[in-house]
């Protein structure tokens, strides 16, 4: 039995039978917005963590804010937990539904409402795919910048509920830095605006405090975001080293010079293989690791940034040093990193995306270390990071169908982000916590830290009925994660008195 | 009697006598760090918003975060409210004192306790002034972006208070962009840690939470910042015009143009004569407006950028534009800023700052409607201002002994707020709300959103003793402000439905 499951336990048993609660739906919902035959859940049994999976009691799909508004009333009024929803890409198990809970899922609130280039902002609804808004203001010269791997697929309210990243966060932020207000639901049926159309916003920051928070503090409606304009030229540089430390040390190289590359990403032996045989991205499969350094602006910045980073990556010992000649070639190069993770799963049955985070400084030490972990529990690790800002995603290589292996890569997974944490960093970059990292919570943070955020989370919802069993661990689940074993960050807050 | 003032309603009674409070704290406290003689007091009876002045209780200075943990656990147990306060530069009476309460003075906990070069952070107390940072790190060739005009005198405890910004804020962002990491005392006396040193924390974003919390949700005692690299160089053009709104519609036209400058400035007429009699700095003194815009980075990028901005500013209609010829004069251009509000201070006895917030595009229609308001209550009004985030800072100019002219130039001041928010815009920029702008909170927000707000608040302090009365209103003064014939600003919740 998985640590992560036993979250079943945390949702209460419910107060109301599934007929009920169908005919009350049913009394503002058309019948083909309310889903509840098995056939029809099973879409809906997991995200992108798919070894976890559940049967939703029922599924509601909205069509208008009015109609979220009832939902929540509804099942707030029945005391019934409510999983929101967006197209399910979260690799976190943030939107694994519960057996006795309703999933709401924005996907059918897909409008761009509003778009203003002179502002640069886009005013969209939360089932709005990530790259369908840099489409709608590609001719107005604009973009929205947080690009997370999956843009493609992934629902704006998606990116708000994980805080989501991507290759050119080190640039321009994340989520969080490209939000400026959110229309929001309350557990209770309200409907609130957080934020505001202007730089800043008086009283607590509830819009950062609302972003990240894995749809256990409302349901999000609507979303302003910023845009940017389209840079003038992006060029990237790729550079090869035969030793991974010595590509970890050129990130730090990089940064300290005072040069911030768009993206700045990198990629280990296995994962370079992977990638080369899959897209032929023309990488060195020689290499023990590369780097993928790219930088836009005005002509004239690019030119003298890649410049600059030829040096660096030439002077910090890198075997190879290309840069992409066209457009064509860039666009190759960034292929073979889009396309890492599909082709590591290509290696083995199965494959788990770890997500932690670390002080850039610190990794050449944890890329070693993560190696000795890897070696210690026979599973092959694949590294393929956002390396500028110091965010892991180890690939763990795995057969679900082997005993036990399932369970030894989680713990594997698990002593990765605790070194993470160990040095300084935490266990989640911009995947979320959701189900998945819900123990190495009580590794992170203090009890009464913890403490802290469920008072927060009470604050917002009193009763539990939001996403109840994700994100913040309870003290039972902390006591048993420390029962087997597992103990505490040592924090340092003895330095500062 | 202002409107302002009834706080003091607000406050609790208190439970203990002064005594039995002073013996309390000498048990932990040298004498010299316990201020209780009426004498002693007075330097903490206002801040920047001097208009609103009352003796605290007590004073006490700690030295070390031990001492802040003692007195938050002695005031906690005493249900003794308690006011934290930095230098005092604050412009909304956030640190004004409760005659029933302890003013926590963080002023001496002002050591520099770490500087990281290569991750680009400074570890410091709350203490510590915010030009003190950038000074101690600039032979690392790095920087603290956030620049409030009182950078000399405030301090970074009070920055994170009130989410300061300043002139650099337009591209660097707040204080909220550049802080990493906080240790907080809660209102219990536990010291807690906040965010991380890596990119991302997990749980709730309770970092962004606790900055601009004006002292309502715990106690700073140690702050993690990010670091810049000092630009490789920076140029400023000044541009003159004959009319506000063309002025106005000049700021639109350099962000459209996907330029992002350092800092870009406006100041009216008023401002500028004022200015130029006080520091001659060179200003056009017939035009009705200037506009200051800086651009920095690498000297190529400057030139290219430099450029554009000039043919900008000359096709937007201006009558005189100006490059600063060396670094002594692009200094003497922003001397005339920096000393604007002292300058404008010289032209009446009293002035009255206002901040508000803007989208840019409303800038000129906002302009306009301020001089009428200004009209209408026969009180002048200067503007120097962040025009490029659209952070307006009208200065009201009053005599304080004129019966009645105070009140007149809050209403004003008032009316002035109103009609940001009625543009979409906020009744703060980086000042925050303290005292003097809880009643335009019940303007910008709807009472479900003010009930969330104060939610946020118990969930950190049940018991309201963390600075009580400031930044979120009570619902009986909301509904003595409705009273009073104002009403709330009516919301746009159906256009997206």
């Amino acid at each position: 039995m998985s640590l992560h499951s036993p979250q079943q336990t945390d949702s209460a048993q419910l107060k109301v039978d599934k007929t009920t609660l169908l005919s009350a739906f049913g009394k503002f919902l058309p019948p083909e917005a309310i889903l509840f035959e098995n056939e029809d859940l099973h879409p809906y049994e997991c995200d992108g963590l798919s070894a976890y999976r559940q049967l939703p009691l029922i599924v509601v799909l909205p069509r208008t804010v009015d109609e979220v508004q009832q939902i929540m009333r509804l099942c707030h009024e029945h005391d019934v937990p409510v999983v929101a929803r967006g197209t399910g890409t979260g690799l976190s198990g943030g939107a694994l539904p519960l057996a006795e809970g309703v999933v709401l899922s924005l996907a059918r609130l897909k409008s761009i409402l509003e778009i203003d280039p002179v502002n640069r902002t886009a005013r969209v609804q939360p089932g709005v795919r990530n790259l369908a808004i840099s489409d709608a203001v590609k001719p107005d010269g604009l973009y929205y910048a947080p690009d997370p791997s999956s843009q493609i697929a992934c629902t704006i309210g998606g990116n708000i509920a994980e805080n989501s990243g991507g290759v050119h966060c080190l640039k321009y932020g994340l989520t969080v830095h490209n939000t400026l207000k959110l229309k929001v639901v309350t557990v209770e049926g309200e409907l609130i605006t957080i934020g505001s159309d202007a730089l800043d916003s008086p009283g607590y920051d509830l819009l950062a405090l609302m972003i990240g928070s894995e749809g256990m503090l409302g349901v999000v409606v609507e979303v302003t975001v910023k845009l940017l304009p389209l840079p003038e030229r992006a060029q990237v540089v790729l550079a090869a080293f035969d030793d991974v430390e010595k590509a970890g040390t050129a990130v730090g190289e990089i940064i300290a010079a005072g040069i911030i590359p768009a993206g700045l990403e990198m990629m280990d032996g296995p994962a370079i293989q992977a990638a080369e045989d899959f897209v032929h991205a023309g990488y060195p499969t020689d290499a023990a690791a590369i780097l993928l350094c790219e930088v836009d602006g005005s002509n004239q910045e690019v030119s003298e940034h890649i410049l600059a980073v030829r040096e660096l990556l030439q002077a910090s010992g890198s075997t190879e040093v290309r840069t992409a000649n066209d457009e064509a070639e860039r666009l190759r190069f960034w292929q073979g990193r889009k396309s890492a993770f599909p082709a590591v799963g290509r290696l083995s049955p199965d494959y788990y995306c770890m997500d932690g985070t670390i002080p850039r400084h610190r990794l050449p030490e944890v890329l070693k270390k993560t190696a000795e972990l890897s070696r210690t529990y026979n599973l092959p690790v694949a590294n393929v990071f956002h390396a500028g800002d110091g965010n892991m995603h180890p690939l763990i290589l795995y057969n679900a169908n082997n005993p036990g292996e399932l369970e030894r890569t989680e713990e594997l997974g698990g002593k990765i982000l605790e070194l993470c944490v160990s040095v300084g960093g935490t266990i989640t970059g911009e995947h979320g916590v959701g189900i998945e990292k819900i123990n190495q919570m009580c590794f992170q943070f203090k009890p009464e830290e913890l403490a802290q955020f469920r008072a927060v989370k009470h604050a917002f919802d009193p009763d539990e009925l939001l996403n109840p069993g994700k994100g913040i661990p309870t003290p039972k689940r902390c006591s048993e994660y420390r029962a087997l074993g597992n103990h505490q960050h040592p924090h340092d807050d003895e330095a500062s008195s």
